[in-house]
């Protein structure tokens, strides 16, 4: 199946089912397509129909089978191997996502800190210590692909450029700027203020 | 135009050209759909049909009033009187909230934080103290109704059941459970290990 056929709403869910299988308690083995929709607030139709794109199929009337079913999500989102992270910026974000659990839950590991500012480099965060941003140059060398970016707006596009020419191909973008990157750099943004900028309309206008 | 009618993707662009917007220099009085679609990555007639959904029509050929967009679009929002807050949990990821810029941009004010730990109770968090969870009930009276829910997975939904309880209608939840609330409860979710998450995807299936 190419990725063209597959739309990206499925894509988007992979990790919610992945979530809600890891949350499964360890004795369960089977788990059905109305309880995977009920974690989503999905139907069970669609969640057998995500499932489909990918050749997971399940037992008719019984469900899927756990481990299969993580391993086959895992393999899927390309995470079996533990991807290492690069963290860029210290500061009081950077520091706390170090520390987040859920990134552990997708095998996740957050591997190197780059901050700018002499007064932390050097210092530690967690297991980790923070490391000159001159040295995101050698990310390749150390086989990390994917980098977190929670740096001041202002300093974002030189962050991000300074990582797609390590080779970093995938960023979490956490400032709130638009990122101008060659197109082969796949880019995440998250905005907190812009998720909570969405409820009053909802709250205002209930459906 | 009622709800039903306008997209979802055209409300949560909403804060999208409110920010594009806010970025603006001083000095720029109006501002084309095509600026405004080059900022979002989409095309100008999309802009053009987002914004009329809400009677902003623009100039043809000249553009959209900078000041007047804003402030139509802060209506259209919800957000024109400044948003009171609270905050659920001061660990790391609370604390580190507090101080997150992107919040003032859109005129949120964060104005309590909770915890239930006797060791940060009565703790400053900048000009906040934070106060014990058995407070959430009060937040009506305070006229807050909104809040960010950032506590560990395993307390988030009895955190989150006390603030519907206390009237909040309006949830930022940044833990990785899902949350069983009354409809009235609008909720949006922030998972930094779910966006992570797809990256790989996208990185080893370039489109």
């Amino acid at each position: 199946m190419s990725r063209q056929n597959v739309p990206d709403e499925t894509i988007r869910r992979m990790p919610m089912y992945l979530r809600a299988l890891l949350v499964c308690p360890a004795e369960r083995k089977i788990v059905s397509s109305g309880e995977l929709a009920e974690h989503l607030g999905l139907n069970a139709p669609q969640v057998r129909k995500d499932l489909s794109y990918f050749g997971a199929f399940g037992t008719p009337g019984v469900g899927y089978e756990v481990g299969a079913l993580v391993e086959r999500i895992r393999t899927i989102m390309g995470i079996q191997q533990a991807p290492r992270v690069a963290l860029v910026g210290a500061g009081k974000l950077g520091r706390a996502l170090v520390f987040f659990e859920g990134f552990k839950m997708y095998g996740f590991e957050i591997a190197a800190v780059f901050d700018k500012s002499q007064r932390k480099i050097g210092r530690k965060v967690g297991k980790l210590t923070v490391e000159p941003v001159s040295a995101i140059g050698c990310l390749g060398q150390r086989d990390i692909r994917m980098a977190i970016l929670a740096v001041p707006a202002d300093a974002s596009q030189k962050a991000a450029e300074a990582l797609a020419e390590a080779g970093v191909t995938g960023i979490l973008n956490m400032t709130f700027c638009r990122l101008r990157l060659p197109a082969q750099v796949k880019v995440a943004t998250i905005d907190a203020a812009m998720e909570l900028g969405i409820l009053p309309y909802y709250m205002n206008n209930p459906g």
